[in-house]
């Protein structure tokens, strides 16, 4: 059983998401993994962003890897003079960040950081690659430190002891889900659906709550309605990929018809995350539309004969009125009071 | 492209599905199909019996699998007495009928009819084999019929143009479904979901669809929700395991999510099938549970650690309100009004 007390192990975690070194950028293999465990190896900036649209990383995992990319790109760039570096590196954040349509309002927000710290460095005469790489370790720390302080308000939403289910793989809000669940004793037994076609739900959240000794159950995903009744589910949480000012949830493909029977059982659904202002509602969202083939087949092996085709939206929307609640690193909100997250900074 | 023309259809479909000849049952392996066409060969009852439990076979398969199942218990009982005769050809019906619990009510009707016909034949010194056969052949026929009318009845609820999802496999329902749909010069396409664990949308429906010429699409079980917005999805259609006479739909495990979906988007649900006089409502249902295992892997290959919990319900309760009528050889009928179904035969 791992434990969390490592004041280090979002770095270690860090490492096994996307990690510059030596004018490289290795990025874990999150399609095969806990199958097989194996990294890609990229040597451009360009590389980076085709394994992000490659799915190479999915969750939080495509930001930190576009931050990863910007350091690669001030690498490749490092013998340019300061204007040539400039229009290199934003040309290579735009690429990055564009990798994947739906999160790229995500991406743009690390990406940029880099960019600004690479510039600056650069101008006064230092280590642009060392500046990039640092501002993609205080993000993490920074997304670390978050997650922490949302488990927790999640976590108060939990009973004492009961059951929850979660839809595909929320990465490091699974993780603080879990340390506050045994900081708070909470006696709870977990549900995850397996989110086809990438197994996400099966292989990495069922991986990492089992690993970290809880019980778990994977059920496949024309399940949840009935099971949600049958197990008597107490929550249903996700991450989100983007939450709109107006509460709207574009998540993975499936939260939607979850929420939907959650709200028909009367089951609380909990979404993870901070709104987006560059998404007021989601009149502004592009939902992703991935290789078709790939619904055609799992783990590798075609379920169709010739002649069917497949269609692969990568996400979908789950309106205000199925949320419960909005858990953020300032606590729970509801979906009508969103702009009060950013304060006096709106 | 295949042909409806053939009047003897029916026969030749019933060889692929289940059949009798020279003291064996062959079962039709749905299991694998059509990524590989495989039998299994039965030469006992109880062999047949563990081939339904084992989901060889499913949809109306069962149920015919049953039926020559009966006349290979005549064949194993052949040189018995009547009194004799009488007892094992009993206790292998119930054997049969109960191989799956949720649709056992089904599996007893043509079982009982294949032992009356077989126990008249036996008294009258004619061969029981040949009578249960022939019950099982004629059962066959009339469901190919009954069948041909509901076909009928569904595809006036399409419109000339449009876009049908339809979940998991109904078997000669999608065949009829389609023939009607030819006939009536309705121009179709098909979104089906694959269905997991054992993706008979993915591999038998969406196969048959495509097998006789109509557009077919597969997608996840978690892209409902989206797709049926996203697509403009015309109509919902799916069969049904059981219907209750309150107008509860038992079906493959996902129908209730998809039909609620159905409802939340205005969109009609019609479910095909007969109404069973032996379940007023769910209360008198068993939703079969079956090896997690199953859903622990997808086309034989595992996507979970070590650890990790399954579980399998077969199938779920779709609520009478969530369905917008219920399509039989009679008509189409509202769920509040299934018990006229039966009319004076009540």
């Amino acid at each position: 059983m791992r434990s969390f007390d490592d004041g280090l192990a979002f770095i270690l975690q860090a490492k096994n998401i996307a990690w510059y070194e030596n004018g490289k950028v290795r990025i874990l293999d999150r399609r095969i993994y806990p199958i097989e465990v194996r990294f890609v190896e990229c040597s451009t900036h360009k590389e980076v962003a085709q394994a992000i649209t490659d799915m190479v990383t999915q969750s939080w995992g495509p930001y930190f890897a576009a931050g990863m990319g910007m350091a690669l790109a001030c690498h490749e760039a490092r013998s340019l003079g300061v204007l040539g570096f400039k229009d290199f590196i934003q040309q290579a954040g735009k690429t990055l960040y564009t990798a994947r349509p739906t999160t790229s309002a995500h991406m743009k927000e690390i990406v940029e950081r880099c960019e600004v710290a690479a510039l600056f460095a650069k101008e006064a005469g230092k280590d642009p690659v060392v500046a990039a790489f640092d501002t993609c370790i205080t993000y993490y720390g920074e997304i670390y430190a978050s997650c922490d302080v949302m488990g927790k308000y999640l976590v108060e939403k939990f009973p004492t002891s009961g059951t929850v289910m979660t839809q595909c793989w929320a990465e490091t809000v699974v993780g603080m889900m879990l340390k506050h669940c045994r900081q708070e004793n909470k006696d709870i037994k977990y549900i995850c659906p397996e989110t086809r076609p990438y197994f996400q739900g099966a292989r990495l959240t069922a991986s990492c709550i089992c690993d970290m000794g809880f019980d778990v159950t994977v059920i496949t995903d024309n399940m949840p309605g009935y099971v949600l009744e049958k197990k008597k589910v107490d929550v249903f949480t996700s991450a989100a990929d983007l939450i709109c000012m107006d509460g709207t949830v574009v998540n993975k493909v499936g939260t939607f018809q979850i929420a939907l029977c959650c709200d028909y059982l009367s089951i609380p659904y909990y979404v993870n995350g901070k709104p987006n202002l560059a998404h007021p509602d989601r009149d502004s969202v592009v939902i992703e539309e991935r290789d078709p083939e790939f619904v055609l087949q799992a783990l590798g092996q075609r379920s169709v004969m010739e002649g069917v085709k497949g269609y692969y939206p990568a996400f979908d929307f789950t309106p205000p009125k199925l949320v419960t609640g909005v858990v953020t690193d300032k606590g729970c909100l509801d979906t009508s009071e969103l702009y009060d997250y950013y304060g006096s900074e709106r």
